[in-house]
């Protein structure tokens, strides 16, 4: 067999065009960081991997991919105990660190998980093209042939103030239940969506709820998801869930933190509760799980330190009767194609995963994946199955190089402020 | 790469010899039954596993085996479906088939977890031949270069009653706490292990007690278990443990259900509780973690359907900070490499694992396993890294052959009627 070493790694920092999607800390920049991730063994291979690209993600890459080469890419275990020795210089020495965002106060764990995901989906990518096997065949092996997504929908701004051009759509602006069911309706007919997430936490309640009725009107029996991202109160979570209840597959992150989750999955009245924020890494399990928090948890593999993490994650929720389903933060085909493998071994998968991806108007694969009636079919090929171009992956460093600074670091707060100068990032609960 | 599909695979039922091993139960039969798996793949790879040869679990096997070929060995997530699909004719339509033994009541998917292990060690050993990797890293790469095995203590008599001379051994009896330190000092000698468990609910706690104390004596702060399979009540359970606690690592299911593990493992001041008994598949763990029933629990590839489940069960385990050994019944060479394997890969095995494996005159291998310092090396072979001794397996299937029915499915409680014709299983709690 060829050799499985890691001869080489090489990282590449990326700036890629994202729309002015809103959430309830602010709104997408006109660029964000990704690092894309390639392990070349000595045998020949080369894998590719997809992770965060933010400063400190990027910096604890550096760190790791300096320590890679030598082992092998069959040695997933070890990439973790790999990360688990990192040091993360500069940051506060109670191992928390502020990495902003939705994902909850950040500790030194999180971002070690999140950087060695990159790592191990090249690895797998290596070995399986090594071995001649699809990753999903490394991982035990798929389950189904097709991997079901959402239609992810967000309130938006038809361009970033300032209007940066590069990367923009055609979309326009959505800012009231009329503008989401005409986003949805594209999606459904460009992809083929069946289900559908609004991110909510942006508007007062009252008129989220209003648009996803009107979703519940344009599509009837169709599963509906909303996601405030635990801008609510329990109180106004409870009201939204009674107002829902008979259109919401499930109501995601209603509130923030696991004993407010608790209280309102105690009162919702049977209406499920999902998250990938008050658990989003092992050790949060145990009390979310045994308080009856969380009724369907979704997996991120770049939260939880890979795909064979997630299947784990996966076996604990099936233990303990939750759902499992798939978190998504703004990804390119790379990811996607990862999430899909992985989406394709775990059993009783039985709500769509999410994906940012259609959203995305750039990419660095020589070809886009397709969503064929709201699925991936499961790539059968060597590795992930999916080639990078190079010559976008060099337009899309050419950017992240020219930058200033300003977009190297995800910032939605920032980017709102662009609009409205007096924007803070709201305190929970926000209603 | 080398065709992957099962072309041909091959059961071979065997009696191997065993000693009068004394349980609560009754006493181990001159032989026992077990099932040594061949895989054979279309490019030529044969792999070999190991499990329960008892007549319900060979019918069972026989009906997966003829559904096998065609499949991948890479599609283990697969074979855990296609055993989930099997029928099982001539059960309880509910489901629940009793197979007797110390395993609680069993259940049909019990039944078809502990078959296809078997044939997911096997597959895992043909995929490692072809692909000239070892099982471990087929599972993640292993973090750990040796693996430490417990010796494992029993009450037993010189000879079984009618004194069958096959593989009868030179051990002698063991039936006073000075006996069980003896044979505790000859496997420390032979083997190097380092700690220590009991199989206890033969006699009177306070024997048994005795002769933890002894061993406390004789192996000063060496790790000490006790195990009584659930033969005690809570009381007796709570009073074993308030006069042994300064010496156990662990007091293995003192009493029968989780109900009554709970009361204990709350009032136990402090000792953990170990199990193979209340949690041994995956829907018993939720009650049992959320009650705190178990500190420890003891993994077996057998029971929860092969290394992979293994690996995930560590993972449920590990999220919920209980701790994870290995439990062991009668076993030959195949089921100790596989053991080995899966160990190596599982993070925070802080325990020793038990093994029947020392007990065992004969084996199925060209070479016997060999402990040293009380740990098996992980090998690093393609495979399995063990190799078939045909002679022997052919000889140990001849005597399966030759049996008249009476050793082909194991009975302890048959086996004890030979000595005390009035003996019968005793109910629980015994004490």
């Amino acid at each position: 067999m060829k050799d499985l070493t890691v001869a080489e790694v090489r990282l590449t920092p990326i700036l890629v065009a994202d729309p002015p999607l809103l959430n309830t800390q602010g709104v997408h920049q006109p660029y964000t960081p990704r690092l894309i991730v390639e392990v070349v063994t000595a045998g020949g291979a080369t894998g590719v991997g997809e992770t965060y690209g933010d400063t400190k993600y990027l910096e604890l890459a550096r760190s790791f991919a300096r320590r890679l080469p030598g082992h092998p890419v069959s040695d997933l275990n070890g990439l973790l105990a790999l990360a688990g020795a990192l040091p993360l210089d500069g940051h506060r020495t109670d191992g928390s660190v502020d990495v902003g965002g939705l994902r909850g106060v950040q500790t030194a764990d999180k971002l070690r998980l999140s950087v060695v995901s990159g790592f191990e989906v090249a690895c797998l990518d290596a070995l399986g093209r090594t071995l001649g096997m699809p990753v999903h065949a490394l991982l035990g092996g798929k389950v189904r042939d097709r991997v079901e997504y959402s239609a992810y929908l967000f309130y938006r701004w038809a361009a970033h103030p300032g209007g940066e051009a590069a990367g923009s759509d055609d979309w326009g602006a959505a800012l009231d239940p009329g503008g989401i069911v005409a986003q949805a309706r594209r999606f459904a007919a460009d992809h083929g969506f069946g289900s559908f997430k609004l991110k909510g936490g942006v508007f007062p309640p009252e008129e989220e709820v209003a648009a996803v009725r009107a979703l519940a009107e344009a599509f009837p029996g169709r599963p509906l998801r909303l996601d405030p991202n635990g801008a609510w109160s329990v109180e106004t979570s409870l009201k939204v869930a009674d107002e829902l209840r008979d259109v919401l597959e499930y109501l995601e992150d209603p509130t923030t933190g696991t004993p407010a989750m608790a209280e309102v999955a105690a009162r919702a009245g049977g209406l499920p509760l999902a998250t990938n924020m008050c658990v989003t890494t092992f050790p949060e399990i145990a009390e979310a799980f045994t308080a009856g928090a969380v009724q369907v948890l979704l997996s991120d593999h770049h939260y939880w330190g890979g795909l064979r993490n997630t299947q784990q994650l996966a076996a604990v929720c099936r233990a303990f009767g939750v759902g499992v389903s798939m978190h998504s933060n703004t990804h390119l085909g790379v990811s996607l194609a990862a999430m899909t493998h992985v989406a394709a071994t775990v059993p009783g998968l039985e709500h769509a995963c999410d994906t940012h991806y259609p959203w995305q108007t750039e990419d660095v694969l020589t070809e886009r994946i397709a969503f064929l009636d709201g699925a991936v079919t499961v790539p059968d090929a060597p590795g992930l199955g999916v080639t990078l171009d190079r010559d976008r992956l060099d337009a899309l460093h050419r950017r992240w190089l020219a930058d200033d600074g300003s977009m190297r670091d995800r910032d939605d707060a920032a980017a709102m402020r662009r609009a409205d100068p007096r924007w803070e990032t709201p305190s929970v609960p926000r209603w």
